[in-house]
């Protein structure tokens, strides 16, 4: 049986996309899922993600390492941000990690109404593939976009997933938002980074200075770890199909 | 001063466009907008957009003419519905009508919220961009979609749009939306009508033979008439700088 992948490009619009036997696939690639990808790939143990920055006060005092930002700024409270450079090894290899930012974080408590939720990223694409069609579901991406509008950087993520579950996993879409999604893939998809950096969430990142992280948000395969949500918690599901290409780089130092 | 363009993809999204002092252009290719100014072309006076159908019901036994149907069905008390081939002259011209479909009245009725509001489709395409360009306000284009979700014919017009408002009123945008509606735009400008066949709207009018429309709703300039709200009416203002050209075509006869 084909499975269908579909694809939300807004929160706001996730009670339409909604099927409670589907798998969602929350996207924030810059920064949210990117960084939650990498803190896996350092060793990080579980991930928490709360939705308001009340909560994550309240468990940094219980003695979590929190990582929390708003509109790309740090909350005063917070031990780090939303960079995935500051989920560096040292930091949180072993780590119980309560994590809270503008979009993401909402995004993957909304999709926790459906059977189960994973994060994507380019860092993990493989990984997730691999993982998807074992489930043997329907997929929908969740996009986390900014403020519930439309991000292309989420889209266009979108679009090279829906590449490889069609081409791989012989899913099949009658969904625009995919036909779209392909379309600026297949466009971005000699250089993606060359692609998204026209998108408004560039301009956003490069005033607070922490536009440095994009062009690490858009490599792929370098981890095999799937996020996956277990009650409250994210998990790490280790993809070993997929050759672990993690590896001190450039960008990881 | 520059004016600002932004794309909305959803009605459900609209709150997280919405700025009071913008116009609004409301676009549902497939067929709402098509229709409206398909009427406006063929001498209807004035359209009155209303979103139930126990309002279009009270307002065909006060003896208007009703336009009104659900999910591409004409509602029974109607007198036609939504294909823009039931506006022909011998039934609009000096009347004025009643309409109300599955998405398009709705999304009118929260456009009325902005500075003004009015109805965007290939067949008024030039004339459009000459009344937005001359009313000198930032411009959102509201994309009808298909009961909230994202709808391809939409979004590839406001890419349509969006390029005339930059190329020919120096408009100018940081939305992504825009972006990645520019970048359809592009893909499709040769055959707009090859293009959306793809879409899955072809697919639900095709399953009720309604898809006989599709590539009328994409021929360029057939009317210099923009429909524009006016308290609950829609009107239609004529823009006398653009070559009128309608004219008696194999699609209309």
């Amino acid at each position: 049986m084909k499975r269908e992948i579909e694809i939300c490009f807004s929160p706001a619009l996730y009670s339409y996309y909604h099927k409670k036997e589907s798998v969602v696939v929350v996207v924030d690639i810059l920064r949210a899922t990117s960084a939650i990808c990498t803190a896996f790939m350092n060793g990080a143990r579980h991930i928490i993600p709360v939705g308001t920055s009340a909560e994550a006060r309240a468990l940094k005092a219980e003695g979590f390492l929190v990582a929390a930002e708003r509109d790309g700024l740090v909350l005063d409270f917070a031990d780090f941000g939303n960079s995935p450079y500051n989920f560096t090894p040292a930091r949180v290899s072993k780590h119980d990690i309560v994590y809270s930012t503008t979009n993401g974080t909402r995004a993957i408590h909304l999709a926790a109404q459906a059977h189960a939720v994973a994060i994507g990223s380019y860092l993990n694409l493989s990984a997730l593939v691999e993982w998807l069609i074992a489930q043997n579901r329907d997929v929908v991406v969740l996009c986390a976009g900014w403020k519930n509008k439309f991000s292309l950087e989420d889209a266009l993520f979108a679009g090279a997933l829906s590449k490889e579950l069609i081409d791989k996993g012989g899913f099949q879409s009658i969904c625009d938002s995919v036909s779209v999604a392909l379309d600026l893939w297949t466009l971005a998809a000699p250089n993606p980074y060359e692609y998204v950096v026209k998108a408004a969430q560039k301009k956003r990142l490069a005033k607070n200075g922490l536009d440095d992280v994009i062009e690490f948000c858009h490599i792929i395969d370098q981890t095999n770890i799937v996020p996956v949500l277990e009650k409250d918690k994210l998990v790490g599901k280790v993809c070993h199909s997929v050759p672990f290409k993690m590896a001190k780089n450039e960008f990881l130092t």
